[in-house]
């Protein structure tokens, strides 16, 4: 399998990195970060930079699409023409299309979740209605080949659910195994339906202070204030 | 809190990125990715490569370091004097010195876990008994200021609990709801003392196959040979 990550400024690492670390463990595949340009691609952060060696002029088709999420970054490429046609060319060619987090929102900006459930982080979730899709809190939502994921860490879940389908129940199982995915998290509080209104409001700050940093550095905010208008 | 990552050639991309993703989001904590040598390093998949900024001789002190795991990567490291006695240095200076997967044999073989418990990824794990610690099927085991934390993605879970100690519940909780953190694993086979005895060939063949990549990749044999002696 050709498996390909797009990456780009301001990217959420973890988005692009669990469902790496579950696809790269499939028999027969090889993973391809791509970027619009190759080169550095700094994370949300700013603490962490991947080195990307594949530009989108180079990758012409894909088995696997994978678009990870970002804080904010994600608003100046869904205004990326080049970028989103050349989802839309890759997508062509795809078996499976997938997103983790507001990576939906590039799909939908595609036109390609067009009458179709998707989701993707909690906070921005309802923003994809905007973009023809219909938002839907569930962690992993597929659609035709079309299979979106919850917010950051929900990628893995993505990976393993994607895997499934393409190698099996054993092999599945041994690549959890693998990556000793037994997940004891400390509290229960992982989940937006469930959550207490003063986490939400913390974890709601933190995203916040990550997009305002995320606008210092990647000089967004002449590309996303109207979407930044629809989330209020 | 300044949290300091040591990366070297061969790293468990996840292994790094799970923790990461959570410390860097508690409150005033700024993370550094160190490395022995400025510049790219490798995954232990070949497939992505991270711009490290910051080497060790710029790394004097740190509140929390956190030694990531790797296939076979960390065989080198544990025979690299130089790198040692610098995480032994960093050590006297930390509140927690943490580790995922076989990150723990480094801390072992810097004398730091003699007479401690201590876990690591489920295939290796014993051999942390040839460096003095008292090897624990946990996935998350503290004793005084170290944590070690089983394979991979159970860095997340160890971040999550230290993070509670940092910052306390309510941080911790919203950090969880942040990065979305309400897994769903597709199966129930990340525990090696669950898994059946088919799955864990499968696993092993497939961790076998990546060390074999990164003796080659790496030019690690000459180094390794006695250890991987000692693992069998």
């Amino acid at each position: 399998m050709k498996v390909i990550i797009y990456l780009y400024q301001g990217v959420t690492m973890l988005d692009a990195v669990g469902p790496y670390e579950v696809l790269r463990n499939m028999s027969d595949t090889k993973v391809y970060f791509v970027a619009e340009k190759k080169g550095e691609i700094k994370a949300d952060s700013g603490f962490i930079d991947m080195n990307v060696k594949y530009s989108i002029d180079e990758i012409k088709s894909a088995d696997i699409l994978v678009i990870p999420g970002s804080t904010i970054g994600f608003m100046k490429e869904m205004k990326n023409v080049r970028v989103l046609n050349w989802i839309k060319e890759i997508d062509k060619t795809t078996r499976w299309t997938t997103s983790v987090c507001t990576g939906s929102m590039l799909l939908a900006s595609a036109g390609l979740l067009t009458g179709l459930k998707a989701t993707s982080h909690w906070k921005p979730i309802n923003l994809l209605s905007n973009f023809g899709a219909i938002p839907v809190r569930e962690r992993i939502v597929e659609q035709e080949k079309y299979i979106t994921a919850a917010g950051v860490s929900a990628g893995i879940d993505m990976a393993l659910y994607l895997s499934d389908k393409i190698v099996g129940e054993d092999e599945t199982k041994a690549i959890q195994l693998a990556i000793e995915y037994d997940p004891q998290p400390i509290f229960d509080t992982g989940n937006y339906l469930n959550a207490e209104e003063k986490i939400k409001k913390i974890a709601g700050a933190k995203l916040t202070k990550d997009a305002k940093k995320g606008i210092g550095l990647l000089g967004v905010i002449k590309h996303s204030k109207s979407i930044l208008k629809m989330m209020k």
